[in-house]
Formats: C-alpha cells, structure tokens, sequence
C-alpha cells in the first residue's frame, strides 16, 4: 500500500502570536510517499537534492514514524520518499511538513486510528531532531490547516481557529539565520508594559480572526517584543516591512524565526504587489531571494493519492 | 428634562486580561437620575451616605460631564443625583459606574449626539479623579456592556465581545487594598516564559468567549503574573480559589486590584455554591463579606426612564 501527501509551508510566532499561534499556507508544500512495508521498521529512501540523513532516529520523518511504531504492535512499517519542495533553513515549517506528512499517511494506512491531537505528539518527534525542541509551533497548523493557537505545551492545548479570508506573500532571502541565534538575542525578562501591549494585541488578533474582521487582524499586528530584537538578523527589515505595508499589506513579520518574511493582505493582486516589493527590497541589498504568493490554507496535510 | 440611568459593576484585569479585558454583570447597579440644567454648568447633589466631593472638578461624575460641555456649545448643563449600591473601593468598578451612568443620561439629552467611544473618552476624566489615571478598563464595559477588550490604548482601540452565558459570583471582603499599593507590588519587569504562557491564556481566552467554549474559557483562566503577586493582599486567596473550583467555579481571579474576587460559573445554582464558598471563607478568617451572585451583562448603561 501506499500513500500519498501534499503537507503545506506553515508560519510560525505569527506577529504578537510568538511562540503560540501559527498558521499553514496552501503553497509551497512537499508532496511525500509512504510506502507500507511488512515487518516493524522505517526506511528513509535517500533524497538527492538535500542529502538528509537516511538513518530514520536522526531524520525529522523517521523519527516521528519510530514514534508511532511504538505505540502500535502491528506488524507493519514504512519507506518514505520524500520529495521536498520546502528549503530547509528557510523560516516557513520544512521540518514539520516533514514529520507532520509521513505521520498523516501513515495513519491513513492504520484506518485513522490516531487522533489529530496523537499526530501532533508524534510529529513532534521529529522538531526534535531538527532543533532539540519538540515544539508543535508549526506541526500543529500543519496538520490542522488554518490558523492554530497552542495556548499551553503542558499538557498540550491546541485551538484550532477558522482561516480567515486573507493572501499571503512570503519572501525567503538566501541567507542563514541559525534558530539558535534567533533564541540567544532574545532577551530573557521583558518590560511588563510591553507584554501588556503584547497581550492585548493577540487578543485584538483572535478576535479578528474570529470575526473575519480584517480592519482588527490589521492593527493587532505589532510586536513590541521579539521583532526588535530578532529583525536585526535580517538586512533591510524595518524598510521591506515598511515598503510592504505601502503596497498595501494589512500586517506581517518574521516567519518563524526567520530568514522569512510573510505579510497578510485583502486580495491576491495586493499580495503580488506585496510580493514584488519584498523582491525588490532584498534584490537592493543583492541578496538572492525567492517570494511566495499564496492563501492561508484552511485545510492541512492532505492524502492525494491511496494505492492498493 | 430627567433622564434615570442604570449603571452596572464591572470586572477589570479579567485573570489573564490584565489591563485589557473587563466585563459588566447585571448587579449590583448604581441609579442615577441626571437633570437637566439652563446653563453650562454642573451640580453635583450631596450624597449623604459615601459623603463623596460635591466640587464637581473633584467627583467622578462631576469631571466627565465638565469634559463633555467642553466639546459642545449649547446652552445645557447637568445636576447628578447618586443612588450608589456599588461601594467605593471595592473593586468592582464603582467610580466607573458614576462616570459612565451620567455620560450616557447627558448623551441622551443630547440626542445621542456622541459615539460611545467618545462617552467612553468623556466618562475616563472620571477615572482620572478616582485614581489619578485616565483608564478604561472599567469605563468600557460598562458603557459597552459584554466583554470589552482594550487593545490598545494609545489610540484608544476597543473591541466589544459578546456576553458568553456564564454567570457571575462576586466576594467583597470588607478590607481596604488600595490601587496605589495593588501597583506598587507589580514587577516592572517579567520572565519572557510567564509572558508568552499569560498570551497563550488571553488568546484561548478570547477564542472562548467567541465560540461560546466553557471548557476553553476555563483552561485559559490562568495567571501567570499579576496574580501571584497581588493576591498577597486578600487574606487567604489561594484557599478560596480552590474552594470556589471546588464547588464547580470554570474560574475567576482578583477583580479590578481587588479586595474583591469574582467566579464565573456554567449555571446560576453553581454560582450560588460558589458564592456560599466565598461567604464561609471569608467567615472563617472573621472577615466581614458581601456576596453577589448575578450574571454578565449583554448591556452596559441602561436608560430606564426619560421625564420631560
């Protein structure tokens, strides 16, 4: 048997949402093939373009599948081919499309005997390989589709939220933001007046996520806490923001913890222009770079193809 | 012309809403009868029983309608008459009470001529005699009614949230905590981690109240940060806590800087529990205590008579 995944690109520490909301986006995805094996082991099939490690425990698709074997006493394992379409590195959710995919396919094979919520907890085995932090930042709204809020990681609380009607544009400049340098110019203790407005900020958000109330998601899109200080790590990113909200986007920041952009706007022809201003910014500065225009995807990691 | 209002009680610093999230409940109510007057000017009538400032440049009903006469040139002026029920200082919003309750009597004669945002602006001079700061957290709900969230403050930003049928149990021990002091123990400064956990709560909070999710609005009744340090102030806060989930409570927190501590309970008969819960452990520590048990609001001031 085997099975076939789309699993999307997501956008994590949304704005004033760090650490807590996400969201996917209908492109690009990875498209992944998992193949039903008959005895209790994982194989990952050997991928040419960026030479990932086919040793399943230090893979990010191996190990949640090793995970989810754990779990189960069939007589059943998987081979995992993976063709990936998300760049490694890049700030939008590779890894997680990675793990969020094989665990979806997978579970199509055991009839959907996990739930979404147990998908997540494996998938999350394989941010562990990636970074050393089982984080559900991006697994969740990759296998939720739509916008998610993990409101609390013990126990795990995941709300899934509505995919509010809105374009996304996403620029990926080629340059290297290690995730840990990202955490290290953090600061550890914040000013309570700004986590006031913070909080006051994601509330404003899932309001107007709720409400589809554009004008709202709009305002409630400031940071007063981690873009400070993470922007400096990518050139030019008060000016692109600033030429971004010009071509008319309602709002945007870092993806994840960078190097990628994403603004939020009304119509696709606003996000094209959006778009074409993140280009424009990073080809000033001649650094490469590679923009996105797609949609909030309100579904998830989707089963495209079932083979006997 | 005499215009009789309603003005109910208000909950600020809603737990994890800290400076941003407030509600209004059904009791306990102020009444106050606004005539008016053939020149610009304001009278406040003395009010035997709370003795407050007939200076109408000292009173919180006084400084409101002075801003209001400022922004208009009619011939008008206003003489207040005070029924308080909601006690000064006992953190339920007393001064907001007489603030908002003539802002919108005034505005009806006047034909409705103000938004309620700029009630709301009028109504904060109020605030700004009660306690030195011009804040809306109480002013909001209670001319809004419902749920109100203050995104931001600088513009004023406030989004109205619908009343989640959920009802309300109010302790009021007889112990004077006063705001300055409630400040004063606040930390400048809070851990990054408490901070990201505080807009996991606000943000599930929020997603709660809009699709009307007990469960959820329960689990995101967490404080993280202001909690543990004011409630030093309320004798024995921690065990009434456990004793109001004990008797069914979803949750609840300090009101406004206290001394006052509020439940909110799935059925009025729980709530009553609740409220037996807060009476007795205020009675064992020989506190004397006021009890409510009432609602939230859907409405905020109410006009309930007009004479001409």
């Amino acid at each position: 048997m085997k099975v076939t995944v789309l699993a999307p690109a997501t956008v994590a520490n949304m704005v004033c949402g760090f650490d807590v909301l996400g969201f996917a986006v209908e492109e690009p995805c990875d498209t992944i093939i998992v193949t039903r094996l008959n005895e209790r082991k994982v194989i990952m099939e050997p991928d040419p373009i960026f030479d990932l490690p086919t040793d399943p425990e230090k893979n990010v698709s191996g190990a949640p599948l090793l995970a989810m074997l754990e779990a189960i006493d069939d007589n059943i394992g998987f081979s995992v081919k993976l063709n990936k379409r998300i760049k490694p590195g890049s700030g939008i959710g590779s890894s997680a499309a990675s793990a969020a995919g094989v665990v979806v396919a997978a579970n199509a094979m055991l009839n959907n005997r996990f739930s979404n919520d147990e998908l997540i907890q494996f998938a999350m085995h394989g941010e562990k390989v990636a970074s050393g932090v089982k984080h559900a930042d991006n697994i969740a709204p990759c296998i939720l589709g739509g916008i998610t809020l993990i409101r609390a990681i013990h126990p795990l609380d995941i709300v899934a939220l509505p995919a509010p009607d809105l374009f996304v544009s996403i620029v990926h400049p080629q340059i290297e933001v290690k995730t840990a340098d990202a955490r290290s110019v953090l600061k550890t203790r914040v000013e309570l007046k700004d986590a006031i407005k913070q909080w006051g900020n994601i509330a404003g958000l899932v309001a107007g996520i709720l409400q589809n109330n554009h004008g709202l998601i709009g305002r409630s899109l400031q940071d007063h806490i981690i873009e400070p200080v993470r922007s400096i790590l990518i050139p030019g990113f008060d000016l692109l923001k600033e030429k971004c909200l010009d071509a008319g986007a309602i709002g945007g920041g870092i993806s994840g913890s960078g190097p990628s952009v994403f603004m939020l706007s009304a119509t696709r022809a606003i996000a094209e222009n959006v778009g074409l201003a993140m280009q424009q910014s990073f080809d000033a500065l001649a650094i490469q770079n590679h923009v996105y225009v797609t949609r909030i995807a309100p579904q998830g990691v989707r089963v495209i193809q079932t083979e006997p």
